[in-house]
């Protein structure tokens, strides 16, 4: 099924949206391209007339649509985020185009659950929810003016990855078994916690540490045997886990357990 | 001038358009791609507060937007028309998708004004209308739902217009520092020398523990500086690096002294 349509596999995530017709607007956008699943972090007003308005006929995606605390709650199970975003920022994450980060989602997204993230109109993602996502993705926009509706940044994105989808009767890459976003995060912390604890990192002045390594390791996409081993690593090294991993347990993983 | 820049020489052409929100949302969409030029045939509310309001900080280009009586008048002066359509229909003009008919009006464009036509929200444009383009473009929709709003849609086709103006020149991706391979290699006898000694890596049996490792490092492709931390790392943990750098020593990288 996920392999005959990875559009199935992909869910798009709204962080604090303020406007609830964006939030319908972007479920239009979805449902145009073929995406179901809709997660909303956080959203100012929702449910709400205008954002069922604004859907036309993709009320069904507001209806089935998730409401999240936090982004990790929005990210579980995924095993590839993609943060979309105008800005340009000094940021730990790899950076490409809606286009790029399209045709490495739809690769992913053939055998594993893959996120797309935007943060509220207008303030965008913050550093942090960037730093959960796997790769920074911007829509190469006139310089004077880049200031995409929110709506229509959906749109151009679901666009990406519906084209991706359909251009990708191409060469099958070898199936690899991406971690998911919590196994990840369970490892950084774990990272994290022993190199405070042995004064290597100083938590009042971290620097650029942590980012460095999590770009690092973004970069090569972690799987879920990969995790294991670092972990074992850690351990190996004298560095019990005390991270308590957060959302569901899935009893999957012995090493994520504190 | 026009060859320096297509996109200065695309016009997009509204007809008919019943709701003025949609008016100002092309208009925004316009203007984040770089294209400024709006003709508006017949709109049924023009201008109007809604169009304002949408257009964001684009109102700019509502202002010098042409209110024209017919398609004739809007097309004046264009060297070539694409109509942007969601519809099927039995048709003389060539069809092809937005990405395509946008890599053709950007070549043309160098050169000569272009135009992309969109029709009513309802209704869309006629076949007389369509008859007067040289091309028909769509975009590749889920059949089962293919209605994008119109100001998705102008986002979506002044998108593949920006993306084909700058394919020519393509952008430089970050140049990264990569690690020489004598750093590496430096890392993973220390990776593997520290394994060893705690027991976590028996040398007699080492089954694919550090293939596994090697293979995730060599997806990261390692910079310099992040070998460093890694081996910062390894160091803060107790693991005292004893590795002698095989070939010659650079200097440079003060932690592969052993």
């Amino acid at each position: 099924m996920s392999a005959a349509d990875p559009l199935k596999n992909i869910r798009v995530v709204l962080c604090e949206t303020a406007h609830p017709g964006n939030i319908g607007a972007a479920a239009r956008a979805l449902k145009t391209m073929g995406i179901a699943e809709l997660r909303l972090v956080r959203p100012k007003r929702f449910p709400d007339p205008q954002a069922q308005w604004l859907a036309s006929g993709a009320t069904d995606i507001l209806q089935r649509a998730r409401v999240c605390a936090d982004l990790d709650e929005a990210l579980e199970g995924t095993a590839f985020a993609v943060a979309c975003s105008a800005r340009e920022r000094e940021i730990a994450v790899e950076r490409v185009t809606a286009r790029e980060a399209a045709r490495r989602a739809v690769r992913i997204a053939r055998t594993q659950p893959v996120a797309l993230v935007f943060g509220n109109e207008t303030f965008g993602l913050t550093t942090a929810e960037v730093n959960q996502c796997r790769l920074l993705a911007t829509i190469p926009a006139d310089p004077k003016y880049p200031s995409l509706n929110l709506a229509a940044a959906v749109q151009v994105f679901c666009y990406e990855l519906r084209m991706a989808a359909r251009a990708s009767t191409a060469p099958r890459p070898r199936r690899r078994s991406l971690a998911a976003h919590e196994q990840v995060e369970s490892f950084y912390a774990h990272l994290e916690q022993t190199m405070v604890e042995r004064g290597f990192l100083n938590p009042e002045h971290p620097k650029k540490l942590m980012p460095r390594l999590r770009r690092l390791f973004a970069r090569a996409q972690l799987e879920t045997e990969e995790v294991n081993i670092l972990r074992g690593v850690l351990r190996a090294l004298g560095a019990p886990d005390r991270v308590r991993v957060r959302g569901r347990s899935k009893g999957k993983t012995p090493s994520i357990r504190s």
